[in-house]
């Protein structure tokens, strides 16, 4: 299925290289105590859905699934019908890299897109897209879909936020926000999380795991509680519900009782603004959106990252563009960051001005 | 989402009650090393799918997704069009317990069902209802999916394997194996995995990891590699792939090297083969069907069943009968069976006859 | 594409064999005058829905699709999502005649199917279909698909049918019905169509034109308005939306204002009294199904059916009883119910006994 | 359902404004002589798909389906898996006008946009769309959908249509030609039909009924064979298959043998000329393409086109641009457009410079 590849130990591709934080891990060994009712029923699961109760403020509907993948195009499928469609931005992850997921998930869901500074949704052209068109060939849209932190490793603030809310309210649009990396957006933005969704607008939200630190798993998160009407149904039906529910729960106990969910995304973001404070020195380099969470945008001059590319550092390129996304995890060093600096300053040192 | 329970010690209610084996946990734990690369790119999900190839004795496809309605849904769809049929027994879990998952997967492909004796498929109805109609308002059949081991917890011999794999051939059919429990068959039956698959004419077998110990995951295991092209599309779009893969694939290292594979299906079989000697010896108990793997279904006189659940049993009652399931994990201990048979006698005892 | 097979003028196969009725022609014809706004804004469509609303004396929701596959589909495919169940008679079109359309439309909707004398449903099967679980394994039952008249030929009384009614509101069912022959239902019975459906508790009907002498076109009836909500969206997606819907409309003018819908339809059933009268007077002939409709069951021995066919007869094979459907339309003729019940005297004297 | 809207006798709107033109209507009466087998065993169906092989001098498959949305729907579904993607330009009609029909057949196929002069697809565009990433998180693209004509009313050349092929198989792209105007492009070509599709390497055209004249229906024309294995199951399963197909058929025995096929086309193609020329003559109106068929694109200054509304006359609105659609039909005539090109006049005398 796969080709073997060797183990990188110092790169910046993903957050999703990074293995397993402690804090998950062990609550995973934690929760392995015998027998336990499955699909749901048993302590460990009861106690997620408190503390993230608790996390957010408020009595919110909460389940737990395999990916991000499924968590965002199960939400947005309750959100919608298949004539319906969804607003997001053009560079928007359910755009450009779920293989078709959402329009799969829902039967057919349109994904209309819209530009924005920043990797962040123009609201006029949201309300554009919305109101340009009321005929029946055209797919009703239903949802506003944002990403916190964005693709382009950019924040809203809360202000931000709340005028994305007023405009969705508005426009009779369901808001959806993808937060693979919501852990970060809340660590950098310093307010509680009750403040970044449903006091901003927020239907549903999908509070990523597995970059925060976990094996596996995600949070969708229904603070509009009627749209979470049978979505127990739609999780098993869409091979979403997981038997040994216990395991994907009680890493969210571990993260959440810990502070772990916080500790590890403030470091990541600080790996991130060292990266980016190294890359300004760097002649030719160009950071191409302002670093707010856990990643860095570079334009890099080409020799130089094919320089990298040599020693083995892993990156994406970003599409488009020639420029570099550097990501950083719960698990990257500052001597990672520091290696990978001197690495560019070498390469950059080599290929010349 | 989800009522809190507390935790049964003693329960047979299904294998996946149990928690995670220790072989499966360490493997886990063992992968947890640093970076890797994700989406299966990574050391450990080579080495796994190696492992596969090596156990099933063939250069099989192998693709790893997070739990069994999702291996059998996605397999099933891999074999057919939305316009076709699978034919099953009316017993089988992709009917009576996926909430319709295979019909969603394929979008709409039917599930026609046979009757036979023991959960296992009468081969005549199969050809009756492959060959009953040709005209385009009947789904056209192009897969045949069976249990090993079944529903009602029997087996195909290797011989009667043979025929259904003759059978499915001699209808143009693709022959479909949910392996829920394919270890307990294994175990059971002592022959190598090659008898029971590709040497038989299985063309995918889902391969259940979670029953045998796992945390979660299964391996769908294409012996028919044409029918897996573009199988990783598949499992992407479908919000089945998972990012940090490593950690589905090292428990099938950890299990496959150590053994523990079979180990532990034979334990379990080994419990539910002491059960149903003990339950063979209470008044008024009947065998519902050959205990040939680790589960035993019994007519219980109900006042019994009713006796056991007051005292914190858990089973299920097997649909239309009256009767009960008893079933054995890897975590079930002897001492659990003899608890749970003194139950059965003095309840049965206070009952009365 | 298609073998060619030349024009039967005596048969009885299907009333799908029929043409076109005068009525129906004629109103299409009177459609053609010039330009007309499309997709249902024309004077035609407004008259059509204003028809069948005074037919019906209630505000229903009208809409004209293609088929009675698409309008079947459609209408349960607005009353469930795709996690949910239909329960419907195991002889029921949508089981066993739409390919699996319905698993289609719905994007995985599963068919739950129920006995029940003369094509009807048991509704204390109904009731155990629908509470025998409550699982979220099991697809949860959300709408009861009837047909009237039903695939026997047979028909709800209208006490029957306020039973079915009753029991479907008791169950939080959601009521269809498939009126491919709802004519000749209608006429059979000789009550107001709100007898039949709004009044009895159905929501959705599908009323076939095609089958009373139209072209191509059926319409599909909300009762419950609510229900209908964007189904004019779910039409246009899913390919039905027509764009010169004048001429799907037209026909209904033609055929309500001139009262053909009614006396087509007696007519047929009339034929198949005729028809029913003369085979009971044929040794060996046994009718099968109370005949209340336009179409005649009946057990036949195979050798007169053999000899029918070789004279070039149609009829449907009734599956799994070796009888025949004998089906009556508009366009049979008396003389062609003669000429049939002759072919049968003549072969079953060269038979014999 | 819809709101009623008087007849327009002088319009503009879309050449599905138009009736049917007599020699599809007397078709389908001639086809009305008593029974005859459904689904398209018939006569007619089979002279329909004789006729429409000598048309385009192949052995092509061919099916009758009901409207625009569902030929294109399913043509493209029979292409691609639902983790395919399809290539097509930024305006062209599956896009923008079938309320995500395509994915909802297809079950979740992603659309792809790519940029083009005039209507037409940029190769390079489709290339780099192709070649840009092949990782399994972007849908794989698997087919090209071109219009002929285009959305904007102009035509690919024979050369430009033998490029276009090439590159597709080159890509490894199947390609399929939305042709709902196929007949406008033939007669303005003046090249045989074969030039336009399968010689030029078309593997499936959408060949349109309803805009050259008919009351409903397309054709699916599958020059590629393989391509149509069970294509009438897919038909039949999504609601496209008629029953009394017959009068699908026929239609297409009355274009084709009277010829009116190419005069109708022919005749709006003229009128649209006649219509640009005379509005090049109008100070401050600027013809948008090249006026190809029977389309004519026009910006025009709002205050003449609200005047124009104004005298009740439609056109449609083209989208972004402030631009006009004036489409021409079998119906148009020369008076029609005469009429058309006085009402600009006065108007724009009225509004002034």
């Amino acid at each position: 299925m796969h080709k073997d590849e060797t183990v990188h130990h110092y790169q910046f591709a993903s957050d999703n290289y990074a293995g397993i934080c402690p804090e998950a891990l062990e609550a995973m060994a934690a929760a392995n105590t015998g027998f336990a009712c499955s699909y749901g029923d048993d302590p460990w699961t009861a106690r997620a859905c408190t503390l993230l109760r608790d996390f957010f403020e408020t009595d919110c509907e909460v389940f737990f699934v395999f990916n991000g993948t499924a968590a965002n195009s199960l939400a947005l499928a309750s959100l919608c019908n298949s004539y319906h469609s969804i607003v997001c931005h053009e560079t928007s992850h359910v755009e450009t890299d779920e293989c078709g997921a959402v329009e799969f998930f829902s039967n057919g869901t349109k994904v209309l897109l819209v530009p924005g500074d920043n990797g962040k949704v123009d609201l006029d052209a949201v309300e554009h897209t919305v109101r340009r068109r009321t005929d029946i060939h055209y797919p009703k849209p239903k949802a506003l879909s944002i990403a916190q932190a964005t693709e382009v490793g950019t924040l809203y603030s809360v202000d931000e936020l709340k005028e994305v809310g007023a405009r969705a309210k508005h426009l009779s649009l369901k808001l959806h926000v993808d937060g693979a990396r919501f852990a970060n957006a809340v660590a950098a933005l310093g307010v509680p999380p009750k403040e970044l969704t449903w006091k901003a607008g927020v239907d549903v939200l999908c509070f990523g795991g597995t970059k925060n630190g976990m094996a596996v798993g995600e949070a969708v998160i229904f603070f509009n509680r009627e749209l979470a009407t049978e979505f127990d149904y739609r999780c098993k039906q869409a091979g979403q519900l997981a038997s040994k529910m216990r395991f994907l729960a009680a890493p969210w106990i571990g993260m959440l009782e810990s502070g772990a969910w916080l500790t590890r995304a403030a470091h990541a973001n600080d790996c991130a603004a060292r990266l980016e404070a190294g890359l300004r020195q760097v002649n030719g380099v160009r950071i191409m959106f302002p670093r707010q969470a856990n990643s860095v945008f570079a334009e890099i001059p080409p020799p130089i990252l094919a320089g990298l590319r040599d020693r083995g550092w892993h990156f994406y390129t970003f599409i488009g563009s020639g420029g570099a996304r550097f990501m950083c995890s719960w698990e990257t060093s500052e001597s990672d960051v520091d290696a990978l600096l001197t690495a560019v300053r070498e390469v950059a040192a080599t290929v010349g001005p």
